[in-house]
């Protein structure tokens, strides 16, 4: 992928904002550090962030879409967008940030000037639908706004958002029709079938409302919106455009061809006409999981009348407020990758829940929110690692939020559990382990209040002993899973073994002692995985027996392990590093098959079938989460310059400024949260130990405003490239340990510094 | 169709209910009126009613199925029940009693014992599915209960219901495994496609709840439901029998084959096992249209634990009390017809709102009833003639619940008007005409109150003035419907007429002046009809001209007139029949007209085309509604006696007492009601005039209990198929007018006596 410039991008931004007089409008953005944010980072390969408006931990997401493909094909489109894609077929309002696997792109909307094309087209063919061509160099994004010019139509469009409520400015030009069409046929993840139903209806007062249930990733997922524009409608056409319905029952709106009132069906799509233009026309469009009166009533909520650059302010001030918890020091290129990976970390989970406090459960049922919001987009396996562990730090008011959200999705859940992948309140079962787990015990243990303990344990305690989970019950009858009877069996049994550990953590830490003893012992299964004889993690049969063959390069869906190989799940024992040094043989046999990981020399052939393994260094594979503590493991080894010198050679080679800046989904946040920790200097290898490790920093300097008013500073000497070791770390001045940064020692405010040296400080 | 002797079924019931001892648990059930009724009446040829279990006016309707074909071939099966079947596949929930188009069928269970099939198989090769046969003889029908023997299982089966809960009690050989299956793809009008999408669920508890969502008459539509079994399933299989469904998502419970927790798709069964079984199985179901948590508090206000047998007699006792509203006394059959037309005149509308108070309004949002019960199902193209009018007269509390449940739908309507037909508060579009405006009319000036006047008023001329009625914006403009722009536009015309006078009744009694003079005016449309050529109502183009070519016996679904010819709405002016008589060219050219429309020789195969035509003496077609009021005529033309012999005619040709009892579809009442008004002597020839037109009675004696301890008894002497004409008629002693027998004297209470005579009494 061609690098393209995005500093100078963020520039032009300023300069647009100035010229139009918006940047006194949005206020509060000069020098604010959304300023230094650049969405699009991410947004060319296999990043899958998308580039659009949004607030932090916001319901709705309006973002350009540039395809739509069948699911075979969508990896790459997870977004919604690609940066190498020449059209953009429209906005729609929901978009995952960095999945791995996706759906939505919900209420697809395009502003278009002259003939309606009622199909998106071929995007090598212009003109060949209602798709546009458009050019990277019209666009601007900066947190809660993103503008482009459709060149197809001379037609600008912004977007902003609130929590709810998405808007958009359409400038037309003035010597066409102006219209715009909403298509509410296709979807991120798309087949033939996919919608279900789809209602539309125009009230009386011109707001647009309905509701669309599709069966994608969240089978049975129901969205309404309402939406309403600025200018009334000079005329309106509702379609159903199925074709081939054995059933159409009675005439009358929605089944006669010439009313415009209410339409339903499989392949809805509205065209809304405006006639010639002389000024914008703005566009409101609010969502819920719940119903269209409800769509309405976020739509009331977030702003009556019409001012576009008043919403915009109001999501850039928003996003200062939630980016300024840290202060970072750095080059402009390294703030720019700081606060975006600041932003990228605060897109999830998303707000799932109206203004009246009605959610809709995994049970599918609505549900009331009382005393607290309900959060979903929940990708467990991946934001357990290091983006929940942030929250807990720089927010644990939101982490109260995120923790009740997902007790309540226990208690609705129709099987009892929590969430595992799980998106407007919905379960996708998508991916291994029970890692809500570790996400609810890592903010108990650092701290985090506000919700209850008990109610808490007693859903980690049913997710934990669930048949639902692969094979759980086999885990629990064996100590490990068996690969005859569960694919993956070798990874879950390691996942499940730390999951354990963290959910005894948090029983020891509220005196529950019965169940801290049984999931101790759960938490050393791992060692049941243990081959002597190859040295790997492996996985084994019912009988006991090692599955063979055994090839530890080996990967593919389904395997042994769950996307990933021997070589990068040997690791995979963050509760015990010490057990697993001593298990393989000590620090430096350790050491040694660490270097291996890292300095084989792999083909990326390799892995073209497990698409999600990306971001190769040897073995080692930033691209995907399984890899993220591993270079850390050198300090427990007794070799921290090797774990300084290994995230130097990660953050240089799987992060930069650009739109394929990020070498691997950044899977809501996951892969950002890694950037953040790794920045300031510290990661939480095992998330409710309530230690970081200790890497080396990258900024010079970063203030963490923690509540209450205290303030964590890290700040390092001497930092540059061509000092890229510790030399000392000190805590307020003592020296600190490399292992046990402890969160507790952060929360009380204070200094972190170190001095950096060029060369490797070697006992 | 062979008729079968329903008075000896009858006596057989009473016989097993005595010999079981149930009459003792059904109390109240000796004696009473329920036991004279005949629910297989109308089960067989085009009566479309069903023999289940139900309460007035009840939300729940189980029901045996005997097949549910493509809506291609449906029409017989619109109740799901054809007497002649020879087998059942099973005892869905849902049913309308005697639609002419159909839907409905919702969860369907089927009691197993031994092996397990899973498709219905053929009817024609027994044991090619889950289908069992049976035997006429097996069956039980009464009021609130039903009973049949599955002979390919050796099962007794029985139903009872509650208003929001069906009752089953199965009784399972005892040396072969009990199962029950619950079917959640097949529903009355099927069609491949039609379910859209299917939740089910087994709660830790045991209830299995699910929502099923149909593309069916009312497109859209979920219904939900909670079911829990008297004793504990041995085990359970829960499939989606789905094939070729090209995206799954991932493995979890609904989407895993050997999770037996949820389930989900598009093709959803399951299997719940009981083993080896010594006593009855009770299963009790519970529906909700909107949500599976409503549905369980539907299923827990009904009535904890296990007592079918009360149940039973709880259903029993509410149809006594219903059916007492009238004392009738007749020949045993005369009782039976009499009790079981008024039990089918009070199956409709029915409940459809959860005893939250929760009900869907024809926006598919869910609302909350507020001090009324919400009730739907309505089919008021048939019932405005007679079954509401009838409602008004002896159940004037029902029928200010059915009014303001007639304003609320119009108040949640997307197109604010009343309902057309619609079911579970959502809206068909079937047939024509704003006919819920004569029904509100008709009440209100019935004196029907506890609704807002106002808002009713205003709903009607809402309705009265949306272009979305087949082109009324042309009628508004020109005064007829032109048949180039809209099918049907000859009957249309006529039926807007009627609405426009029955609006301008009600508004005038408001002392709203403007409106009922607008609607005056237009109640004359019916004139732009009249061509004196041809002597009949005709449509006309655009420009005037009348259409042409015209066939005043044609028929067609689509031609100048509904379901019906030009000799069947030649008499539709019912608000001014003097107008027409004078119109038509007198007396004497009128009479003459009438009895060329009885005495032409028709031959049925005519109205094949149209299958809601039956009942055919002439043209007259007793089987649709658009002749029920003609027989009256005579009267208004001073020809009393030919309206007596009609009746006399009507009742012997088109009602028995038998399962083939109705000519033509039951409508929701409206054949039934027909004959009730008739049985009594009098009908209403143009609800909203406040006055019934006098035929002759068929019953020597009716006592109807009026509000406030009132009543009003019609006595007649010498009536016997000897004495078929009229001799006098008082009211109160004093001589009554036969034109205009009024409402409010039948509301004051009296006594109406008929002295009948052999002879015609001529003037």
């Amino acid at each position: 992928m061609k690098r393209l410039p995005i500093v100078s991008c963020l520039s032009a931004m300023l300069a647009v904002a100035l010229a139009s007089g918006r940047a006194q409008a949005a206020g509060e953005t000069a020098g604010g550090p959304a300023a230094l944010v650049a969405p699009r980072i991410g947004t060319g390969g296999p990043g899958h962030t998308f580039p659009g408006a949004t607030v932090p931990f916001g319901m709705i997401q309006p973002s350009p879409d540039t395809a739509m493909p069948d699911f075979h094909h969508a990896y790459d489109w997870a977004g919604g967008y690609q940066y190498n894609d020449p059209t953009i077929m429209g906005f729609s309002h929901t978009h995952f940030s960095g999945a791995g696997h996706s759906d939505l792109g919900d209420v697809l909307l395009m502003p278009i000037s002259g003939d309606v094309r009622m199909e998106p087209g071929d995007p090598a063919k212009p003109q060949s639908g209602y798709r546009s061509r458009f050019r990277h160099a019209t666009e601007i994004e900066h947190p809660g706004y993103y503008a482009v010019t459709l060149d197809d139509y001379a037609i600008r469009a912004e977007l902003t958002a609130g929590p709810r409520v998405g808007w958009h400015r359409y400038m037309f030009p003035a010597d066409k029709p102006a219209h715009v069409l909403l298509d509410l046929r296709p979807s991120i993840y798309d087949y033939p079938g996919k919608v279900l139903w789809t209602r539309l209806r125009v009230r009386a007062d011109g707001t647009v409302t309905g509701c669309r249930t599709t069966r994608g990733w969240a089978p049975g997922r129901t969205l309404c919106f309402a939406m309403r524009f600025s200018r009334p409608t000079t005329a309106r056409m509702l379609y159903n455009r199925e074709t081939n319905v054995p059933y159409r029952g009675f005439r009358g709106p929605g089944n006669a061809p010439t009313d415009q009132t209410v339409q339903n069906g499989r392949a809805v799509e509205a065209v809304f006409d405006f006639g010639k233009l002389n000024g914008p026309l703005e566009v409101k469009v609010a969502i819920s999981p719940v119903s269209e009166t409800n769509a309405i009533a976020n739509l009331d909520a977030e702003g009556q009348g019409w001012d576009f650059d008043a919403r915009h302010a109001d999501a850039t001030a928003a996003w200062n407020r939630a980016l300024s918890v840290i202060e970072a020091s750095g080059t402009p290129d390294q703030q720019t990758q700081f606060y975006t990976a600041l932003y990228h970390a605060m897109l999830a989970p998303t707000l799932s829940m109206d203004t009246n406090g009605d959610y809709r459960g995994p049970d599918q049922e609505i549900h009331k929110a009382r005393g607290f919001g309900f959060y979903s987009t929940w990708s467990t396996w991946d934001v357990y690692r290091a983006q929940q562990p942030l929250m807990a730090l720089l927010r644990p008011d939101m982490s109260t939020q995120f923790v009740r959200s997902l007790i309540a999705a226990q208690q609705a859940s129709p099987v009892g559990v929590l969430p595992v992948w799980s998106y407007q309140g919905l379960e996708t079962w998508c991916m291994t382990g029970y890692h809500a787990v570790p996400i609810i015990a890592d903010a108990y243990l650092a701290g985090v209040r506000g919700f209850d303990a008990d109610a808490a344990l007693n859903a980690m305690v049913a997710s934990a002993t669930s048949p639902v989970y692969g094979d759980l019950t086999d885990y629990i009858k064996l100590g490990y899973v068996p690969i005859d009877k569960e694919a993956e069996a070798g990874s879950k049994t390691l996942e499940y073994a730390y999951d354990d550990w963290s959910l005894a953590r948090m029983a020891r830490a509220m005196g529950k002692t019965h169940i801290a003893e049984e999931f101790e012992k759960r938490a050393g299964n791992w060692r049941n995985e243990w081959d002597p004889k190859t040295g790997f993690l492996r996985a084994r049969l019912s009988t006991g027996a090692f599955h063979t063959p055994f090839d530890p390069t080996a990967a593919a869906y389904g395997s042994d392990y769950t996307e990933g190989n021997a070589w990068q799940y040997l690791w995979f024992v963050p509760q015990d590093v010490p057990g697993l040094i001593a298990t393989i043989g000590g620090n430096a046999t350790f050491i040694a098959k660490l270097d291996e990981l890292f300095d084989t020399k792999v083909d990326p052939a390799q892995f073209k079938n497990v698409e999600d393994i990306s971001g190769l260094i040897g073995w080692y594979a930033h691209g995907n989460e399984p890899s993220h503590h591993i270079a850390y493991l050198y300090d427990y080894a007794g070799a921290p310059w090797k774990t300084q010198q290994r995230l130097r050679q990660i953050m240089e080679s799987q992060y930069n400024a650009h739109p394929d800046g990020l070498a691997g989904n950044d899977d809501l946040g996951q892969t950002s949260a890694w950037y953040l920790f790794t920045a300031l200097g510290f990661y939480p290898v095992a998330p409710g130990s309530n230690d970081y490790t200790i890497g080396r920093p990258f900024l010079s300097k970063a203030v963490i405003h923690l509540p209450h008013g205290r303030t964590f500073t890290m700040t390092a000497d001497h930092l540059d490239a061509d000092h890229p070791y510790v030399a000392s770390v000190t805590l307020n001045g003592k020296p600190q340990d490399l292992l046990h940064l402890r969160h507790a020692d952060i929360l009380k405010g204070g200094a972190l510094h170190f001095v950096m040296q060029a060369q490797p400080k070697q006992p």
